[in-house]
């Protein structure tokens, strides 16, 4: 895989200079363009060898184009804010928007390959991790990103003598540090790792282009007339719908559904549920409380028709709640910023920290309710959103959340009684809108949507809890002693 | 100051009941109204005694109103992105958009509370502290804000009975701890301290408001009663403009002024230039990465005419790090989030972390230049902005940035030079538009105004400079060199 990329590439300094204007010239137009047209990313990731220049490379970038539609993420030691949060959070939060440029100056691809370098990382895990990544690339690919992944590479040879020129003079000497020797000592495994992880991780819509670092002039012609192509031809060809045949979804032949094979009729006299709604708030409050929590995070998803209840639950959960330690993140339509993103984007920016905990009223699974039924999206997009939300939700599941999903379910009868009865009450009205009419009239599409929803994201690592709500009683107590249970076993009680 | 909040207020609870439930649609619909006009925000500030209960008012609030449009932002001990920023980093950012109500539930008052009780903070340092914190809240109140701050009040007896009742009950008993009884020993000086403080910062427009937290009907009714009669006169009344009567800003007499009296001829030859340039550029870059900067940071604002050479310096000051350690922000037209956020927000989003470095590539200075010209705010609104912008600045001082400021200046006949050739190369046609032309015609205007901002904000703190940029060459080997100096001095070399 290095071997092109060791032949001593060279551009002479004449050559160099004939096309560097036109070269310049043409970038700024795409890049102005690009920004114009502000329909996609570019996400640029950088890495490779020590001492094969990188950071000229990113400075070169920010010289020959317009500064102000790059954005540069270096990825240093994460913060604790984002150690606090999965893995991949801070790379969420550096995401250009579309329109720009975003350099990644080491990216998700530095740890894994030091890891495995070092030794700390098993083959097997590593596959997993390299699965991941390109789970995620695709994502980023079919919102639209255009991905670019650039690899500088030096021939050991070149890069010793590097280290030594560098040395040997007084203005450079600092820059070399008994750190960056011990670095070359593990050239051959470094080699052999990144040669694997490049390989694994080439795919048509994130391809690995590996650049010889010896030249400069090479190097930088080499990056941006690559750059400047695959800027042009997406401008040209928006991208072309990874097609894909879908296998259609249709309800189950004989009608019946998880839905459906609900007992609507459950229910919980008021005494009882006093009772219980005590006694599962002070559980629920000692346990988000202890001091494992501090160590875990919660998240919790309430979805469910329109008036079954889902603001009444959420409060008499975050009454057992300090207010500190919690927030609602009512999701209604996105913001400017958030609709520059990927559809998760909004939903990674609020993820809670360690010890906190982050309730979403409607989630991101409007994509395969309201956006699918409505048609807001394609047909491609909330089909791929499946795997997608199941990819996410794994990610928060490993990092040490505890995740926990309801659907609250009312009978077609009850929620016309609730309509009728909210627009009588004051200040209930503004609860009851034309929209929540017109989506009654689509009740069946509806349904047919939850049901492949959770046919194909109730996993066993965040599995959906579906909750009878004709009974707000009754309700209530599932969502309290579900949470209650789910973090009692992920808090090994 | 407390008196009244120890007179024992009781509400029975038949009144209450009867009250509630038209006080809750009054409510809602007041919100409802708030949330629809977007207009401006509404920061409520929750304060008081231990025991107050205060995080059953925040709960209450988010149960009584719809909670979509109350974010509660809980200031727990600040983060280490926090930490490695300037004290107020942390509030602007938790700021509510408009339309929203916010909860600071501990806010910008609890440190220095805090200190002075612990005889760690000396009354002049409080005076001053507190002083600071009436000028933000006038500058928010300004900007629109409606601004509420509520402390809750016990007093010792009731405070002491209610920690004893909790420590007698089996599921309360986690709630005091010795940490508890600690601070209730310090009840008297903590009353004496807050009294002072609530005092000092009880303005027209960010009024304290003491309720007795005994009772809780009694709390409950007054605090919304409160919310609930803010928000409905200012969706009625629109803030009057504090009026103001403004000292008019104009020309000196003699017509000479900063900027007429630079001496425009001074350059540099290109090889003086290319020597001074290595020069300078390397000893930033060893300044820059040297271990004392890890605790500094620096702010770079580069303004000036259309043309002046921002861009030219901003590159050439910019290869001279390390591209993991700046940013540049071009500041353009703000987004939707940033607009419903008072005018800095945008600025302090982006403020570097201890040991990185910020370009700002046009500033917060737009306000007393384009916004001032061109009309885009009101006369109130720019007057105001030259003693918030030196607020904001000494608070990025004061946290240990380094701050410089350049203003690059040419004469109209190197401008249209300027102009007359970039729009003859292709790769910098895109830098001239109408805009520059039509700005290029309000010469004076904005030489006045850049006059009158370098009269109001150039101070011993954070000084401008002014850059004669006729000559390209002699302009950048100004720019580094003062940055050079700054860091010198700030970091004691």
């Amino acid at each position: 895989m290095f071997e092109s990329a060791e032949l001593g590439h060279v551009i002479d300094k004449k050559a160099y200079e004939a096309e560097v204007p036109a070269l310049r010239e043409a970038l700024l137009d795409a890049q102005y363009e690009l920004a114009q047209q502000a329909q996609f990313p570019v996400i640029l990731l950088i890495g490779g060898v020590d001492e094969s220049c990188k950071g000229d490379v990113v400075n070169l970038l920010n010289e020959w184009m317009d500064p102000r539609y790059i954005q540069v993420a270096a990825m240093d030691l994460p913060s604790d804010e984002e150690q606090a949060r999965p893995p991949m959070w801070r790379y969420w939060r550096a995401l250009p928007p579309k329109g720009k440029i975003g350099v990644f100056f080491g990216s998700w691809y530095t740890t894994p390959i030091l890891l495995k370098v070092k030794g700390e990382m098993k083959s097997s895990q590593l596959t997993q991790r390299l699965d991941e990544i390109v789970r995620f690339e695709r994502m980023l690919s079919n919102e639209g990103a255009l991905i670019l992944k650039f690899w500088f590479h030096l021939s050991k040879d070149v890069q010793k003598k590097r280290l030594k020129a560098l040395e040997k003079n007084a203005h450079t000497r600092w820059r070399v540090t008994q750190a960056d020797w011990e670095r070359f000592r593990l050239y051959d495994k470094f080699r052999k790792v990144s040669e694997h992880v490049l390989r694994e991780t080439s795919t048509a819509h994130a391809p690995w282009t590996v650049i010889e670092g010896t030249d400069y002039r090479y190097r930088n012609l080499n990056t941006a007339k690559i750059l400047l192509e695959a800027i042009r031809q997406r401008l040209a060809n928006p991208q072309p719908l990874v097609a894909g045949a879908f296998a259609p979804l249709r309800p189950a032949v004989d009608n019946i559904n998880v839905i459906r094979s609900l007992d609507m009729e459950q229910s919980l006299s008021k005494k009882a549920y006093e009772r219980q709604l005590a006694e599962y708030q002070g559980r629920l409050s000692l346990l988000i409380r202890s001091a494992k929590f501090s160590r875990k995070s919660l998240v919790v998803v309430f979805e469910g028709s329109d008036a079954a209840g889902k603001g009444g639950a959420i409060r008499r959960f975050c009454r057992a709640l300090d207010a500190r330690q919690y927030s609602i993140i009512p999701i209604a339509a996105p913001t400017e910023e958030e609709r520059a993103q990927p559809y998760l984007w909004r939903f990674w920016r609020y993820l809670p920290r360690r010890g906190k905990v982050t309730v979403y009223d409607r989630s991101w699974y409007g994509r395969v309710l309201v956006e699918r039924v409505e048609g807001l999206c394609s047909e491609a997009d909330w089909m791929r959103a499946y795997s997608e939300i199941n990819d996410f939700e794994e990610q928060l599941v490993d990092s040490g959340m505890v995740l926990a999903k309801f659907w609250l379910t009312i009978s077609q009868e009850e929620q016309l009684r609730r309509f009728e009865a909210r627009e009588k009450i004051g200040f209930k009205r503004f609860k009851i809108t034309d929209e929540d009419w017109r989506n009654r009239s689509r009740w069946t599409d509806y349904e047919q949507a939850v049901c492949d929803m959770v046919d194909r994201t109730s996993t066993e690592i965040a599995p959906w809890t579906l909750v009878e709500a004709n009974d707000k009683h009754f309700a209530r107590i599932k969502v309290l002693r579900t949470l209650c249970e789910s973090l009692e076993e992920a808090m090994g009680k």
